[in-house]
């Protein structure tokens, strides 16, 4: 039996790239696609279980009120969540035991594993370091995402009680060891050319894991949208970020 | 506190690594080294709390049976178990309730955390395929880890439901896609001036992960030894791989 | 003072590309864009002092005998040249002495480069094999870059008197080591996410070099082109390949 | 025929590494191992053909005096070369005509061909960077060989009228961008497992071309000084630096 999706945003770039996948997912029925103005109703008609949104902090609380009322789970990549929202959320889902809704701030299943996975692998390297790698028309460094590893890196060392990694530089050249980062060496390169890759390396005696992940197009997001949208059902209340969905 | 540490096979290429680990690290004490002819009444004499053992699949089991009845703990790197003699130390284990063994095939971290990440994160992705690469004097490929971890990967997704990774190639020069281990394709390198390595490489749409483990030095197995040691105490009963005690 | 460029198949996605980025290279003028059925003479009429041509092997050898008859240099990427083409591009040429015509079947510099390096470093090591990794939907493996780039390596090797790389497999799983190029090694790798990459590894006693090329982009072509256009008036008389605009 | 070679500093850590290569090598013969205190006469004895000087900054100018005096070839890894002490060896020389000597600061070919490349590469591409990644006991950041592939790649894109890569970064956590070696951007990576690597990222439009150098042992100087031993016969006078003799 199909799941029947409704897409809100579906006009967006990332909307239409959703609506492709759930069209050519066999398991997965596109029975609505709205967009700003249309009744948020034509949901219900359409016997939509799970809606995927990819709207606007604007009006994404609107629509989650709707559809929690309505009993139809709710797969989120809107941004602007912080816990005030998040807590406005569990309560709507208080009153309804029965529905289920993922917010994530990253869909993409590669960058959430290879988070995952450098956070569990930390404590186990006597060094630890972040290279990410951009195309040169990014405003931040480092990104978002090397921020966020080496801070869980560096939470999973103090937890387990492992210093900082070893460095005996005595002459630096101003920046060549990268920023710090919670204790973390993070490096940002900016290549004409590339588009978001990341690499963590972790290195013990005679041995070095690399954990690398290259995403070259913004489609990456749809595997892990579908992935929300087949579970969703199967996890009442609130889900925050697609780790728990991955089982590890 | 320090915990009391015995070695068996000291003199061996590998015993002597791990003497010098043990004895570099502040938390451990090298209370006795012993060898082929040596009484292993000493190890009692000296107080040993755990004792490592690389020696001989020949004597192995007589130093188990030896340790387990005087209530010492034991990390064991010799090879040659099978489920007769691993029903065996269950045996003894049995009579001394408050003994751990830990026996591990591979004591490198970052390979058996490799493993373990491919073998997760293999159901997400629609393709995978490992690459090794090694030193041109190696007799087998692919190498024994490359065919274990096709096999961990291929089970994964079997379990998951995931089919075979897609592949158009319709004229291929013979050899060219690979070997086939239960449907996953393995690619083995043979290179001057390499040791060991080991590539995972999954792909879905615009994104891929790489799991990449370089060892240059046999000295790798040494951290995850000393993890053996340092845990072992705390599980009682016998413990296989070193898997457990990485808790993922 | 700046470059008049024509572009013949200018509507062509290719040709798409080359229109916009000599439109954004500030030392060209695109002053002609002509397609199936336009008359050649608006070239002519617009002053083209430069006409890049991706258009059909039906068509490619008449636009070239008008541009050289009319003292139009020429940057062709259309395919279909065998040595009896080349050989009556040449004698067109012979009666028009000041121009120029670069027939190239890669424009993409760093597919150029990475093959030439190859070439060059192949024999000071002892052992070489080439990685190519491709999209699941290539039809052909080992790629035809890869299987060139072999070859050259191949014939490097020879005409420095290198034996084969030294390789002491005795058990090898059908298709592990590879196809056999001229004895040189490839491995064609097919995974959803990538686009199209290349690696050659080249090993000696200690060290390794790796030369990678990745080309996630068809617009790879366009710096390769312009870098022809920019040069070509400069040389007289037939260019095959981008090697020889390269200086290496 | 075979070349008939002496080895001075032949008890060295070096020096023993080099007289196992020419003893496993088919073409030449040891024939003369000496050193500190040892006579120079005996490579005449001997008939050495060829020299190599693995010694110290005190005593291989009175070594190369000799050698040259005699008629001798010789190859030098010994450090401490300033043009004052190359002008003194090219006045021996003159008094010379048949003899060759190279003197080379690095003698590791991989190392030797990954600088040439990227020098020759720089000019194509719109962006470069460095990254060089070590054990983490390496005092200085970065490495002398990243310090002189920025400068060679700086070089020749000035010459070439090459700008900065573009970088829009606007948010920067100190370091994160790395060193600014002429305006070319280092990343240096300290850590455990890790020996000597390096990686010349280059992108353009759509591609990019990688170019990696690992070296995990210091016998990688051996067949970078066979070579030199080969080919200083056929070179009179003075040789610097290995390029000249990977003809290029």
């Amino acid at each position: 039996m199909t799941i029947r999706v409704g897409v809100l945003g579906a006009q967006g770039r990332v909307g239409q790239a959703i609506c492709a996948a759930v069209e050519a997912a066999a398991d997965l029925e596109l029975v609505a696609g709205l967009d700003k103005g249309d009744a948020l109703d034509a949901f219900v008609t359409a016997g939509a279980e799970v809606v995927v949104d990819f709207t606007h902090p604007d009006v994404v609380m609107d629509n989650l009120k709707f559809l929690v009322g309505k009993g139809i789970h709710a797969v989120v990549g809107t941004t602007g969540f912080d816990e005030a929202r998040l807590d406005q959320v569990r309560g709507w889902l208080e009153a309804a035991p029965k529905v289920g809704v993922l917010i994530a701030p990253n869909f993409a299943i590669g960058a959430v594993l290879s988070m995952r996975f450098a956070e569990q692998a930390a404590r186990f390297f006597e060094s630890v370091e972040v290279i990410e790698l951009h195309h040169p028309n990014k405003a931040d460094a480092p990104s978002g995402t090397a921020y966020r590893t080496a801070g869980l890196i560096a939470e999973a060392r103090a937890k387990a009680g492992v210093g900082r990694s070893p460095d005996a530089t005595s002459t630096e050249l101003d920046g060549a060891r990268g920023a710090d980062v919670d204790g973390v060496r993070v490096h940002s390169v900016r290549l004409t050319g590339l588009v978001a890759h990341q690499e963590v390396l972790l290195g013990t005696q005679g041995e070095t894991l690399t954990i690398r992940h290259d995403s070259i197009d913004r489609s990456s997001f749809a595997p892990g949208v579908l992935l929300g949208v087949r579970e969703i059902a199967g996890r009442h209340g609130l889900t925050v970020g697609l780790d728990p969905l991955l089982d590890l």
